[in-house]
């Protein structure tokens, strides 16, 4: 029971579990530590406080529908919860998670009925019937979660009642949505998740069978055409083929996740084919350079190819979560670093954007510019999901902390592989270790890196049989110029991956050199929103101007940056050089508008992931280059 | 009974009705007679098999809930219809107008209960109770159309039974909605329209009161805080309070309408001032080139400021005569020529772009810019409300037909008005207008012109009784060189308005010569979604790129302009110089992207107005320029 999140029973690399690899410091150390001491109470607080884990009790003592508290999908995010606390018991074994866990499945099980369905929403008297809202009711969506939470305790080593919970609530699925039966899809993709992982712990192959239903349905309209179409929920278009991720983000993304799931348990080349050419159509057309998925807020979804506003991006958290498990799934698949790369920029300039500091406040949507600074959130504000600008403590629709929170307790799942040949490091953090290879070889690797801040990457073996294997380290594609030095020798290598193959001793010491100059990032020309404008990248961090570091903190929106300009780094913080432009508005319908330089300035950048956190700003990861707009209103 | 939409007791200007202003031809002529063949009809036919129409049977019949049909304000179009009838019957006198309305009536008439109330949706058994959702229900929504209605049916001659019907609902809601009852509005404004125009009629202090009280109430919060928050009907500032409109589009600018209204009845400066004042900073910073209104398809609402993607414009059409009939207050009360300039811009290039040239197809939403060509809609076809590229025969949600339909009816009384000292034209179209000034002095014109293909307008004085008086042309602002030509006299004259004051004898001519040279249009700087892109207009007309004129009707996306290259205008044909690029996409995550330079082509350009009138295409107003792309390209 080592603590994978994922497991193939086949797959180009095989992943590690928690039990393999520790993060022991550094920035994703830091985050997991608020993690565990804060965010995953922080979740647990609320829902008790809100009455979403109430819902259960009052299931349990006959007060439904009467005490039902929060939307229709509330009972999921406790079960996000509970798969944070099984990753957590398994990370650090923490005694607090271990009662946490123990005590939500007490206040669960008892509300599953006997044929295994269990939902605080439907079938009670007073309630509407059990499956009468596919579109909206959730609860195939619960399931999904529900069945993950009860892997993430199992793969951490405790096969206790939850298991049952999620084979009963499996079991049922299987039967009431088999062929014959009711023969459509959850409107929320996510039980396919759940049912191929479940398959994989249990061995049953009814679950598989069952996601792959789902999978095969899915796309032949057996929803309802509802307000944003059937694409909303991938109901539209068989799921092979379609051309690249389209409709609600989030649900889009669980969804080919699974897909990759099952194609890979069935041996359906096809299906992951579709997969990975609707991710490379996505990634290149419809992905924000934060990794960012989901352009508008009107149904939370994709927008067409390049329509990637900067200011209304929605940009969910939940989404840039969901594309990590996917690049994960597809980088098992098929070994290719381009998806390790896709989710460390996601990782950094998504997942790590949304928590706060104290792990007490998240981003839901992660829009690249706000324009207006926010209000600053009571402490008891529940925000609907994407209201405000600033960090919020819980939302009504609160799917993304509690994703956060599995995520992080999991992460030092995601950051390494091993095949027959050697151990593959794909995200580089302060970390140990320490797996078999091959035939059963044990290794160990420490490694130790001030990464993002710093570019170098310090792998040292700690435990080797003394036979040769291969030690393969991804360069990332931003690194223009990458060094390794392994035994004094020191070599250029390029973007991908560098294989280190020998006979590594104890104390051998790969080490990974990477560029950290700042760089200058022009946009796809066929982005219209940000024609005209130019970013900054500092190895995997994007950067933004924020209005703390403008003079008297004026709006954002008067600095133009200067692409000719040197981009300066000291002390890991980049500035740039631009001008701070007036505006003089002349009353309509006079046409035209002052556009006066001002003063010549050099400005700080914030690291994207950072901004906000000095109280409200406003903000740009994308900037008006000075040279092309005051050319064009000289033009004029 | 003169046909005029709106009669402020007193004014700066005094409005002409239809019976003293006739369209006698042209661009809006063939609409008129386009709206009066098919349009009128169109929605009539729609309402009735969609059972709209029958919704008021069935109430009569006892038949509701069971047999409710559409949306919960469909009873609003019912209404509108009727409007759009009644303007009919005072401009063309239609026969079958005035069946039409007479029908409707003797349907409606008899759900009205006995203290005035008449709505399908609540108060039944089976049904909501009467106001229990004001966010949401329309109740008084609905009635606002229903008094507009009867007013335009009093105002054209008819003050017959429906009259009485809607005095019966306004006295009815005054009852309900006094201090002392249910303090609280209506979640959609309109009965505040509704009321003023119908105290205007009657006389009736007590319906002016209640739209004052309505105005003053909205902003406290007496609507529930939803998802798109108190902002969307616009309950979370006070009226007076505002800085810019906000919120739902169309909800925001009825309520401004009727703002104006209120203010002008009570003689409160303060609101007219504040009114003024919200309107410049929204034509300034929240309106797209074409006069359109509303960024964002979620909540149908205006962005912050400068947040005016073209790509996602809603732009709705019925916003779009929301601001026209805000605009042609303003101008009454102020007499103001910029009110008219943007009347004319959102005449043009929202309202006549909505319907088709048969009048039974309209657009919904206006955006700017489409990226992939839509889908031809079957006949049949019952759109949600802005789903398609391309004009919809219907909607689920159906308020742009019937809101086109009442303008275009009444479409005359929006061209000029008088003041003491004489005649003012305001939109220029062949036009008869014959009224009286001052002391009762008769005055006729007739309005000849080709506008807005050629720029010259003539006007010749038909009736007159040979004392001095003042004929007043607006100068658009964006004519650059205008002429007028007055005895054979021929002078240079600004923008804003020319004042022709002398002892007119019948068939004197004066003649304004606008400047019809097309001319490029940059951006307001602060704009992101448009940096880099120009836009070409004529005369009040934008244009646009459309596929269908490009070399094998590629997409506009591969189009670049050259803002140096002449703009060609021959037979009223607008060209424009250019480069055709190729795109070549690099696999993720190289950076960069080959743009090549392929053709120079020259482009005719579409009226916007026009555009989606050949089938299914992509279309771009805002045009990127060649130049600064490709000098962008190779600085990389």
């Amino acid at each position: 029971m080592d603590g994978r999140p994922v497991v193939p029973s086949t797959s180009r690399l095989r992943p590690l579990g928690l039990a393999e690899v520790e993060i022991t410091g550094g920035f994703w150390g830091r985050r997991q530590q608020v993690n565990s001491e804060a965010t995953i109470r922080h979740c647990h607080d609320w829902m008790e406080r809100l009455g979403w884990v109430g819902n259960f009790r009052a299931a349990a003592e006959g007060r439904l529908p009467e005490d039902r508290h929060g939307v229709v999908f509330t009972d999921s995010d406790v079960y996000k919860l509970m798969e944070a606390a099984a990753w957590e018991v398994g990370r650090s074994g923490s005694t607090e998670a271990e009662g946490r866990f123990a005590d939500l499945t007490a206040i669960i099980a008892p509300v599953q009925e006997d044929d295994g369905y269990l939902n605080t929403v439907f079938g009670r008297p007073g309630q509407p019937d059990r499956y009468s809202d596919l579109e909206w009711g959730h609860e195939l969506y619960c399931y999904g979660h529900m069945l993950q939470a009860a892997v993430a305790r199992f793969r951490t080593g405790r096969a206790d009642e939850f298991l049952e919970v999620a084979r009963r609530a499996a079991d049922h699925v299987c039967d009431v949505f088999a062929d014959g039966r009711i023969e459509r899809v959850g409107g929320h993709p996510e039980i396919e998740l759940g049912l191929v992982e479940l398959a994989r712990v249990t061995g049953e192959e009814r679950y598989l069978h069952q996601a792959s239903l789902f999978i095969d349905r899915r796309g032949h309209q057996t929803l309802a055409d509802i307000h944003w179409g059937r694409s909303y929920f991938q109901d539209d278009v068989p799921v092979r083929d379609q051309v690249a991720f389209t409709g609600h983000s989030v649900r889009a993304l669980y969804l080919a996740a699974s897909a990759v799931d099952v194609a890979v348990e069935t041996g359906d080349e096809r299906l992951l084919e579709a997969i990975i050419g609707q991710w490379e159509r996505t990634v290149t057309r419809r992905t924000y350079l934060t990794g960012g998925m989901g352009s508008h807020h009107d149904g939370e979804k994709f927008g067409e190819d390049f329509v990637l506003p900067p200011d209304r991006a929605y940009s969910e958290t939940c989404a840039g979560i969901a594309s990590v498990m996917l690049s994960w799934r597809l980088l098992l698949a098929t070994g290719e670093t381009r998806f390790a790369d896709l989710a460390e920029r996601t990782l950094f300039n998504v997942v790590a954007t949304s928590p706060a500091p104290d792990g007490r406040a998240f981003f839901y949507a992660n829009p690249l510019h706000q324009r207006v600074p926010g209000v600053v959130p009571s402490p008891d504000f529940v925000s609907n999901r994407a209201a405000s600008s600033l960090r919020e403590p819980w939302f009504a629709v609160s799917c993304c902390p509690t994703n956060v929170a599995r995520t992080f307790a999991s992460l030092a799942a995601y950051l390494a592989t091993t095949d027959d040949s050697g151990l593959q490091i794909h995200q580089y953090a302060d970390s140990r270790i320490s797996t078999t290879i091959g035939d059963g070889r044990r290794v160990s690797v420490d490694v130790g890196t001030a990464y993002p801040a710093e570019g170098r990457i310090s792998v040292r073996v700690s435990e080797t049989d003394g036979s040769p294997w291969a030690l393969t380290l991804r360069v990332p594609h931003w690194s223009s110029e990458s060094w390794l030095v392994v035994g004094g020798e020191r070599k250029k290598v390029g973007p991908g991956q560098v294989v280190v193959e020998r006979s590594f001793a104890v104390d051998d010491v790969v080490e990974l050199e990477l560029d950290m100059t700042p760089r200058w990032t022009w946009p796809d020309p066929r982005i219209d929103s940000v024609r005209g404008c130019v970013a900054v990248e500092r190895g995997p961090l994007v950067l933004c101007v924020e209005s703390v570091e403008l003079p008297g903190e004026q709006s954002v929106e008067t600095f133009r940056v200067d692409p000719g300009s040197d981009l300066v780094e000291r002390d890991g913080v980049v500035s740039v050089g631009g001008t701070l432009v007036a505006f003089e508005d002349r009353p309509w319908p006079v046409p035209g508008l002052v556009l006066a330089r001002n003063s010549d300035v050099v400005i700080s950048l914030t690291p994207y992931h950072d901004w906000a956190n000095r109280g409200p700003s406003t903000m740009r990861v994308w900037i008006p280059a000075a040279t092309m707009e005051v050319d064009n209103q000289e033009e004029r």
